[in-house]
């Protein structure tokens, strides 16, 4: 009996020690906030990726259900660096709009409009519309939301000038986390040995290796 | 018997938080979609990474047996926001047609051709065509996929106009996606002590890492 | 009890099978060196990242209280291919400034400018500036720190010639790092299914998918 | 008795489930193969990432000890489809020698010189030299490899012309492998707590974040 609880004492502590050496030691569900805040004279703005959320299939697959999104925040200016949380604005990017805004050259602008009730017969009551225009120098850009309630009648206006490097900082780190918004780190973290991508098994001449590899276009 | 038990629950429940905690908690060997889709007009388009197929060696070791693609799939449309995914044809690009496609500048142009009976007597019988070609003004580019089979007398064609945004999305996704399906993010995945990149072991001044690190080149 | 055990044994060496496998086996809280380093004729140069630091907030969520940095030291030279390491002097670049640096096109410059006494009355004493500028020829960058101390009247100047393409090694692992420093490394490695985005649960048709995602942006 | 035994069945089927759920399920200590080639007409070309080696410091902690390379590999061709691996030449890219490589215009060219006597009395003996030359219209690469061995007096040589897609491959997959061959994925990956980056642990206004986290800079 001693032998065996001394494999007990061992395994219990391998497994604690996986529990502090684990890439993320966050608990699993908290959520985890570093956004990349920007604050100015005005309004301040900060960007936060949301990852896209699975369901999974009556197969056991899983496909995106929702697609995940960079989600940019407008808080206005109160005073000398003091700024009004409560008073905040949201836009969500999605991935074709991420890729606009990577896309943008130093002279290059874009414009996006959201309304929650696009297609319905509420359709412009309220309307949301994201600009980014370059200054004229090429030295950044002016980003500013638009958030227009007609129902309310209210009509908040941020405008957060943004600087060459800082816009770096955001074309870097949104494509960093496109792929992430879009799922496609689930989708190449699989297995190599999952089986979903099966060979005919056969070998092959290393020269025929590159048309095998396209004949699953051939099929259904 | 009382402190056993104790650490069979504890070593239980650590490994149970571990489920829960995991980079994914998707089943192994559930398939994972999440397309990235583009609907227009007359036909939809999207983009899957598929990952290469690892074969075993005699010495233990691995190999790519088959290289990974990027899976683009066409469908038409068949009315408003109706698409007809029975009619859907594939195309397979290889690594280095990925390479082709996120090299295009704003006003090139490129065009692959597939044919699964190539080499053999039945070659020219099936073939498949994809084109990019940029819009003249450099605001996007048309993707074209042409299916001619010969033996059975069909000509399927389905063209998709892509807009500089969303070309951006499949320039950014597909070059994260490439050195997964070269299989270079398993290579670069090892353990910093596995052994098979040993050094001499000896000490040595920081002025020779350099000639150090490369003296593995002088081995066959 | 002979099943019992040899479950057990299995269960331990399941376990002890993982810790060799895991994506790291570096103990944890243990510190990993591995600077890109740049000796020159008058001084060396090396480049780190250093990662954020997160707090737990009551809600048992996180957010980062110290951002990263990739912090860079320089070190004279006192002889042929001898620096004297006791002689360095640091300066962390932050994100944004990260964000100028990845960003300089080969005939741009940058200067950025520190002073750990800020905003209090003893601004100005000490000063640390870093510049960057291209060599006129577009063949690299002279990166130059210089550190005036008032109160000890001490002026330490350090030159470090950068070739285009160790400045290439910089952009890029210094845009690879750059997602890390700012944590959303930590953001985007959440879990599936871990319920901070939830969605409606109601399936949706293709075409409304993009909406959908959208909605938590009307949220407050 | 029973509800013992159910735990431990429990605690093992978790582990075995993990087994198969890991990031990457290859043995530990097992090579993976998976190279970047090109067969052309007189010679085949490989590219191959190598890891960096880590040794183990007696503060606990790790430096990289000898540096990572992409190993290329240049075979000849001895008929039609058939290459001669025997007669295989490598050389190691160096991070630096790679930010050379990837920061190529498609006008450029670049030249390496490796040589093992390097500093030694047989300097110049053995001699190897990598050059990447651009073809006049922009459409690729030359890329050629000679190994001069003055003791034995031999000359091999290699050319293999690599298309622009090709290279687009080979900058991708190269400056994704960059971080890792320099061992920076080890720097970033550390845990979130792990305690090396310590700040003084104090609340801090939103506004003081960025100046909190620089002063690391400021002490030795």
């Amino acid at each position: 009996m001693l032998k065996l609880s001394r494999q007990l004492l061992r395994s219990s502590s391998a497994a604690q020690a996986w529990m502090s050496t684990a890439p993320a030691n966050f608990e699993p569900g908290a959520r985890i906030f570093a956004p990349y805040s920007i604050y100015k004279g005005k309004a301040a703005l900060s960007a936060d990726p949301l990852l896209p959320k699975f369901t999974k299939l009556e197969t056991g697959d899983y496909r995106v259900e929702r697609r995940g999104v960079i989600m940019l925040t407008f808080w206005p200016s109160i005073g000398e660096r003091k700024y009004d949380w409560e008073k905040r604005q949201k836009f969500a990017l999605s991935a074709t709009e991420v890729g606009s805004l990577i896309n943008l050259g130093p002279k290059d602008s874009c414009e996006f409009f959201h309304d929650p009730s696009m297609l319905s017969s509420n359709a412009g009551q309220v309307r949301k519309s994201l600009s980014i225009k370059a200054h004229a120098d090429g030295s950044g850009y002016f980003v500013c939301l638009s958030v227009i309630n007609n129902a309310v009648n209210t009509n908040d206006r941020f405008v957060v000038p943004v600087t060459a490097a800082e816009f770096a900082v955001m074309r870097t780190a949104f494509s960093f986390a496109l792929p992430h918004i879009m799922g496609w780190d689930k989708t190449v973290a699989k297995l190599p040995f999952s089986g979903d991508h099966q060979g005919s098994g056969s070998g092959s001449g290393s020269g025929m290796v590159f048309r095998q590899a396209q004949t699953s276009e051939w099929d259904r």
